[in-house]
């Protein structure tokens, strides 16, 4: 059994594996930057070791972070999600130096890194893929023709692209000759690699990922789903489990696909598998994430499933404590990504100092953050600071105890995304539980509340939203 | 249905009240002495009146409350526990003003608070009792009489008593003698009552009480039970559900008892039935708990029903939502009291200024509670300002989850119960999930923790008697 975890992370996720560390009387090992001197993470850790000055880079150094392990007599790392989580060099570097990677192996992240190579997997495993190219284009002739066979739109997108560079729509031939030598020419500048290929674009999908846990013994569960189709920007907002969008047979299918793609590409450890789910109710395999979602909360609160301990229980060589017809779920949940930015602004960071916090409470509700009255959040990371989880039996209790938790918690000194999330809820398709990732786009409203509007009233607004969805 | 609640109470409990009102779309109205202008309740609450200068009887006064909650125009009066909670001229107040009560008819209070009523009543129901006399003792002789059938110990008590006066053991009959008089003389002056009775002393019990539902048409349904063993001198101070020290047979059963309990005295609205449970696996009838519990939110973290709405509901007269059959429950949750107060000083109030608080946060985590950073814990009131309430899906997790987050919380300026409740943790016998209403009183070495020892030396303490128990 691992003894002791160094946390290659900062900010809610390092607090979060060190809650999950006590419980199972694990050693806790945070690092921190000069920046983070005074995180939460460090404070709550048993152990933390400083990496420097270097407050952009160095949650990324692997060797150092390798090193702090081995010195601090680590015998797993943790790496979180972000930094170096994806990073196949980092787990092999674990894995050379005697420490497990609490993750996949090298070759599954690298495996799942490459979008042809993980495309290519899933159709071998019979798991459904947006039509499209086999792999690279030979040839602008050929892409027309494939698009003429697939049907427009299309999207041109870089092998080993990623961040939204190397990807373009073509809506019509026309287009898709223009895009042709203009992604091949990106994809090489950028990526250093000509290859190119092409998918059906499917339009404003909704966005449905299924948390799998494998073990080291060959058993694969699934959790359900989330759905995270509220984005702004390919940035998750609001995250839902289960999605309200799916009928049973939907659910027990996609998470069916799920344990399947797992077990095709020989996963270990927790994961998620995303789909995307056109108008037509088709799922498509879209990637799969080799590591833990910021949004895991969401699927605990409904299964009761502790993530991260079953996380670290499966590098541990321990055997899953779940059949997957042991595990139920209950009632809905959502979390909210209370980030320090201003939505007013084109969501641009407001970094500083906390003022004044007051947790929210009460019946289901759970926060994971790394705030406090005092806290200085740095500008040198991620915008988010806060989680804020609600549970509820219905969907209709989730919106209105989800409405009384954002009025709940107060964060002051920075802007938040607070006002904004309620804006969301008091939407008649948010209400209806009807959305898709056009959502964010198709309310340039949700920006206008005023920043003096108190939460009473837009409680008035969504309270509204759910009558009218009712037809009361 | 009901629109506006004025909430007839203070610190925490208003607070959770008010996050009821939120979520249903009711008005909430705060009330406030002086001392309480920076309470919690008064910034949540939707709108807040002053009820004056009096700290120490100003939630008891029944016709200024009635008085406020007209003027606010008001069609209903949540009391919450405590303060004017079961009394029943404060319930017939309301009635005989227009004002919904939230809780019982004021004759169900008046009979459930009359103990020798209450157990006549218990009695025809043919709920199980304590052995003991029908009524009032007319003579020494009969009392002699009756012990020696019953057996020693044999407790002596005032009819009308209360809060532990007029109430003796006697453990022979030379005791009973000496007390006979010295009881009804207690009763006579404290109560103005001479009545007295007899009941077998049941030796450190264990309290094991039911949550119950009944609505306005005829529906009684339970939620399961409570164990609250831990309690020093009578005052609960950890309360667990459902109890690890029952089997599904005896839940079942407990279960039954109560609802029958609650329709035999026509009961409205959430009550909790209480039983002494001896250590020969006997129930016995104890009480009836006409009002909300302290410590509902374990049952409402297992069973995920929201009492407090339900509470609200079936005084709107809507019919329960729930069928017995439908409620089910899931894993274990634990309630610790948060008080201010200095367990090492023989729990002497500690009242203050907040200087810092940490809430806790993570998987499993509630906290219902009353503080800020800031706040000014007012001498005239309980000394319970924060509830932590966690939730595992089985009883060693509950313990890990337990003592982390009694860890992660964090409460400056004041003296808190936190340490001491570590201490329980660290017991071999609370880890086997086998204690009595003994158990603070068979261990008194749970003060003698060092004030300056780090909460990790007490997690070894708990990991320590977790393998104990699990004979690691």
């Amino acid at each position: 059994m691992i003894r002791k975890i160094l946390i290659a992370n900062r900010g809610e996720i390092a607090v979060r594996i060190i809650r999950a560390c006590a419980e199972m009387d694990i050693t806790s090992v945070a690092v921190y930057t000069d920046a983070d001197r005074h995180s939460l993470h460090v404070k709550k850790a048993d152990q933390a070791y400083s990496i420097g000055p270097d407050s952009q880079a160095g949650y990324l150094n692997v060797h150092r972070m390798v090193n702090v392990a081995r010195a601090a007599g680590c015998d797993a790392i943790h790496p979180g999600y972000g930094f170096l989580s994806e990073n196949p060099q980092f787990a092999a570097a674990c894995a050379a130096r005697g420490i497990r990677f609490i993750g996949p192996a090298p070759e599954v992240i690298r495996a799942m890194g490459d979008k042809v190579e993980a495309r290519r997997s899933m159709i071998e495993a019979g798991v459904p893929v947006v039509p499209g190219s086999e792999g690279n284009l030979a040839h602008v002739d050929e892409a027309l023709a494939l698009a003429e066979q697939i049907g427009y739109p299309v999207m041109l997108k870089a092998t080993t692209g990623g961040g939204g560079r190397g990807i373009r729509r073509c809506d019509d031939p026309t287009q898709l000759r223009g895009n042709y030598e203009r992604v091949r020419s990106e994809a090489t500048k950028a990526f250093g690699n000509t290859e190119i290929f092409m998918e059906k674009a499917i339009v404003d999908p909704r966005h449905i990922e299924v948390q799998v846990l494998a073990d080291s013994h060959g058993d694969v569960v699934h959790l359900f789903e989330r759905d995270c189709s509220i984005q702004r920007r390919h940035q998750k907002l609001v995250e839902i489990a289960p999605s309200p969008q799916l009928s049973e047979p939907q659910r027990a299918y996609v998470g069916e696909l799920a344990v399947r793609a797992a077990r095709a590409v020989g996963y270990q450890n927790a994961g998620t598998v995303e789909f995307l789910m056109d108008h037509e109710d088709n799922f498509y395999f879209m990637e799969m994430n080799t590591r833990l979602q910021v949004e895991h909360p969401v699927t605990e609160m409904i299964t009761g499933v502790d993530i991260v301990q079953e996380q670290i229980r499966i590098a541990s060589g321990l055997p899953l404590r779940h059949r997957q017809e042991d595990i139920s779920r209950r009632g809905f949940a959502i979390e909210f990504r209370i980030n320090a930015e201003d939505p007013k602004n084109d969501f641009l960071p407001s970094f500083g100092r906390i003022t004044r916090y007051f947790a929210p409470g009460g019946p289901g509700v759970r926060t994971d953050g790394c705030i406090y009255t005092g806290y200085h959040i740095p500008p040198h990371y991620d915008s988010m600071c806060a989680k804020l989880i609600v549970w509820a039996p219905d969907w209709e209790g989730l919106i209105r105890r989800a409405r009384r938790a954002l009025g709940d918690i107060g964060v002051y000194g920075v802007k938040t995304t607070i006002p904004y999330h309620l804006e969301i809820l008091g939407t008649e398709a948010f209400a209806a539980g009807r959305f898709d990732t056009g959502f964010v786009q198709a309310h340039p409203e949700l920006t206008g509340y005023s920043v003096r509007r108190p939460v009473r009233e837009l409680a008035a607004v969504i309270a509204a939203a759910i009558a009218a969805h009712k037809g009361l």
